[in-house]
């Protein structure tokens, strides 16, 4: 018996990964690039295409589905995302419709992630949770009574640009305060620079060229304060944040994912500390924070993106 | 033929109104008390019973929907009301069902009108909005894809306690910088002393030993600059929250419910340009600023508690 396959594509600010799925949440194959690399994105729809082609399960692909900043289910297109090098409208869904003759579904890249936790991961048994992700920009997707929230015009979920400080850090959508400038790796980063504490003069990060967010969590093992400091305030800023959003849906969860979550249980723990801290009496005791485990997997991210399209099939 | 009826009942912070309610809408009997005159809840419960059992509609009534502050859908109870005088856990809804020996369905008074809108009012033709209520506090009701958001608890949907300001106002939740605490009746009252204008000291608003909201729309009618300015200041924090909370939802519209919003298009107008100017651009020119009409009609606040309950039985 064949076995069917979907093509899973993750389109990241940094990295793009794409793998061929199957319905059970297996990935027969993976591969990843690096998204910037393509100043045109008819480019990498090309690379994924001779990638995936050579694969010996692509006779059997049956669709295709797309997570991507600022991915619009509704129209299939990304749509001004400002944290992808490709500027206004970008007709992503027909594009890699076109090139595979395949059916293609756009959501946002926190959409598939949400959609992949609660078909695959950590959300199973849940009705009512938020997925954060955390990347190059912090990203969301709601689940509420058991669906995913898409909204009016399939733009919803966008916690990353509820601005959580007046007249804070100018951010890619051209306000200033936005949650993903302080809660992001490069939100993390730019807190090396920005971030006034007395410890950062004491500090190896201080001295490094071009830091990364890993650099800031490698310096916190190293017993760096104001590596630690800066952890500190991104969990403070990220679970108080949560606190507010509760008053929202009402989650049972919040499901953290992508690298800053997975550095290690601290962050997470800091995160619940914080939300508890500064949540309504009425929410108190009662959100988790779960931390995603599909993302160890990595492949599993796959999963996310093609449970877009399995879970078109089975509806 | 018999005209079945619901008794809706809106409990306020300030006053409580409750009606007979006929399945489209018609109110057939109608009245009003002072909330806070009931130190004891089970007192207004048999106040409303006293004054309902002598409408000759009385034998008519199926059921009741109740609209209140921090009301629980699922549990039937006040839950903490920041705003109401009764503190800790009331079960209103069983309360009203024993003394009335009828069904008793209880939702937050946001919910509830968000429930009227969509049933009665300018909402009717929406799947995507949120309604907010600007009365003693700020209360909103989620709609997503023709249903209300009910969350994990039962307790979605609670806008006023989103903190605004870092370190704001106290508020009645314990915490500071809510939402509610600029704006709503007793946001606008506390902006009188707390909002820092030059134009205060020539205020005849400064004069007034318990000034309310209504008095500062007065003073803005009769031409008071500081009135002008607590208005804008309102409008403004109510405006540019609005654009960052449709991250949540994307919803097509806002309703804008309760005295401060009924107090003329001008408001709304403002609301609505603040909205723009903070939107993010992807939301921008999407969002409509709608005002209820409900309100108007006075009886009609009932309808928004009785199609709680007709909205049950049509289920």
């Amino acid at each position: 018996m064949v076995e069917h396959v979907a093509l899973g594509i993750d389109i990241g600010g940094t990295n793009t990964a794409f793998g061929l799925v199957s319905q059970d949440g297996h990935v027969v194959f993976e591969d990843t690039l690096s998204t910037s690399y393509y100043a045109d994105p008819q480019d990498l729809v090309k690379h994924i295409y001779n990638a995936v082609s050579q694969s010996e399960h692509f006779p059997n692909v049956l669709g295709i589905g797309i997570g991507a900043p600022n991915g619009n289910a509704f129209t299939g297109n990304i749509e001004f995302a400002p944290n992808l090098i490709w500027k206004g409208i970008i007709p992503i869904a027909s594009m890699f419709q076109d090139q595979f003759h395949r059916p293609a579904l756009l959501t946002n890249d926190a959409n598939a992630a949400a959609l992949g936790e609660h078909l695959f991961g950590c959300a199973k048994d849940l009705k009512d949770f938020v997925t954060i992700t955390l990347g190059t920009g912090l990203g969301s997707g709601v689940f509420i009574d058991g669906d995913l929230v898409v909204g009016h015009q399939g733009l919803a979920g966008e916690y990353g640009h509820v601005r959580v400080v007046p007249n804070g850090r100018l951010c890619g959508c051209g306000r200033h305060g936005c949650l993903e400038t302080y809660v992001s790796s490069t939100g993390v980063v730019r807190s090396i620079r920005e971030l006034d504490r007395a410890s950062r003069w004491q500090s190896g990060l201080m001295k490094l060229q071009n830091p990364t967010a890993l650099d800031v969590f490698n310096a916190r093992d190293a017993g760096d304060l104001f590596a630690q400091e800066i952890i500190e305030f991104t969990a403070e800023t990220l679970g108080s944040a949560l606190a507010d959003f509760a008053a929202f849906s009402n989650p049972k969860a919040y499901v953290l994912f992508g690298g800053i979550a997975q550095s290690g249980d601290a962050f997470a723990q800091k995160v619940k500390y914080y939300l508890e801290k500064n949540a309504l009496k009425i929410y108190q005791d009662e959100i988790e924070i779960r931390v995603s485990h599909l993302h160890d997997k990595n492949a599993a991210v796959l999963g996310t993106a093609a449970s877009l399209f399995w879970k078109a099939v089975k509806k």
